[in-house]
């Protein structure tokens, strides 16, 4: 009795989704000052006045799961302060201000930590975020965890939940193959992801970090529609499969839908050198929740 | 050569301290958007409008440095976000919203992990902290990443760097032997903060979280100025003599200086259960560096 109980109560065979679900899915936060906690990219605060939003996030990369001990330490810094800047990217907010903490092995390297510490000051400059505190902690790993603030002021953040019966489906860049260089030196659609929200062109966005087919399903899980997917038009990165680009993960790349009425104005003002791709269409079958099924993308718990 | 060279560039040379100015002693923060960065209890943002600024945090606690693995879940849950919060107390301000990161290993127990979300939980309500979002890892060792987001509206927040010659030195409650359990229960001072921010009666603070010996002098070298301790003054827990008070750590209490003409002020308006005591004075005397040889508390990498 106890060995079936435990089984489907293991880390396992609930998944890094099912622990967030166990851990977090009763939180209700405050209608008045939440917008959105969590479950999206960042959680969204009410700022100051009707157009002013708060954005935040936590995220933390560890040794062995998201870089290896040869990767170089400067793209390692970068690495950790871009996948939250990614997330931010996903709401259309700019960022603001991030605090680090760093776990460290009694070993460690200070050479080594000085030179992740400096990649992470140039993506910082680079997108104009301040380095404004942070902590060291004795650990048996090394890891860096990024929260980052950012904001959007004068026009509201873009979550998941917004995709209704029509609208287009549309990725920025290409996808698969992360795993090879990518991962470590991609470049958070900032911009991108900004330009869309104060144009009003994304009716729901999110990065893609999982792989298309494990975060693909989240979008419509948020929305509440099923998608409509043209498998041929996922755009690929050299030498990647359809499989690939639908299956690996870190591409950080933007994912999101626009109204019908808005394709045009979107691909004719689109001013990025990144391209862009229509993948499908939200259709309007109402997502069931086997449809989680559906999901390949990575997964920090799930055995394969 | 290299020998001699790595050794004094080893964690266990540095120490904590040392580790986080090697890393961070060169940032630079915005100054128009930025108060104060890394080296105080938090970060400052300017807010909006003259008398508004957002505090911001990041704090993590690991097994087998923060928590044995005998430690009750929900304890360790109230633990990690609880340090976060005496570190808001400290400059008097009020929590809004947390955003937690979860290390946990292949092998840990779901309804362990439950049980510490629980107790976290129970914290925030307490405390009025909304809980809106977050992200679990794979990872060696359990441990849990608090940032934390605050603010202190119509006041001013209060640094380490505003104490001087002539202020008195004070202490809430009583220090020393928070290892056998006051380190996972120990209430976060934030009404005490608060209180002291709003009526302008602290000139610097900060909370005590390494022990007295090793987080007054960095109050003084925010200040620029020496302290001149009373030890005998220094109030005890119940079995701790005045070594464990002034070199135990995890204390959580505030340290703070109040000047001169507001001491009485202070002392007869204290409307708090918690006691309050005058432990020293700020001297007149300039810091100097050595001053650091001083210092005695907790450091996670220094070898003893």
């Amino acid at each position: 009795m106890s060995s079936l109980r435990s089984s489907s109560d293991s880390l396992a065979a609930l998944g890094e989704a099912g622990l967030l679900r166990v851990l977090t899915g009763k939180w209700k936060p405050n209608r008045a000052r939440v917008i959105t906690g969590a479950g999206d990219d960042c959680a969204v605060l009410r700022g100051e006045g009707k157009n002013h939003f708060l954005v935040f996030k936590t995220d933390a990369v560890s040794e062995d799961v998201h870089f290896t001990p040869q990767a170089p330490p400067g793209w390692i810094g970068h690495k950790a302060l871009a996948r939250a800047l990614s997330d931010l990217a996903a709401m259309g907010a700019i960022p603001l201000a991030a605090v680090i903490t760093l776990g460290v092995p009694a070993n460690e390297s200070v050479r080594r930590l000085r030179a992740i510490y400096r990649g992470l000051e140039r993506t910082a400059k680079r997108y104009g975020v301040d380095l404004v505190g942070g902590e060291t902690i004795r650990a048996r790993q090394l890891f860096l965890n990024v929260a980052l603030l950012g904001e959007c002021r004068g026009y509201r953040p873009v979550l998941r939940s917004g995709a209704r019966p029509g609208d287009s489906i549309f990725v920025t860049g290409k996808l698969g193959g992360a795993q090879v260089r990518h991962h470590l030196t991609f470049k958070p659609r900032l911009v991108e992801g900004k330009w869309l929200a104060r144009n009003g062109l994304a009716s729901a966005m999110m990065d893609l970090s999982d792989g298309l087919g494990a975060d693909l399903p989240r979008l419509m899980a948020a929305s509440g529609f099923e998608a409509q997917l043209d498998l041929a038009a996922i755009p690929r990165r050299p030498g990647a499969t359809v499989k690939a680009a639908f299956e690996d993960g870190e591409d950080y790349e933007l994912l999101f839908t626009t109204r019908p009425f808005h394709v045009k104005t979107l691909k004719k003002g689109w001013p990025f050198g990144v391209s862009l791709r229509c993948i499908g269409i939200i259709s309007h079958c109402r997502v069931k929740s086997e449809h989680f099924a559906f999901a390949h993308g990575f997964d920090h718990f799930k055995q394969r």
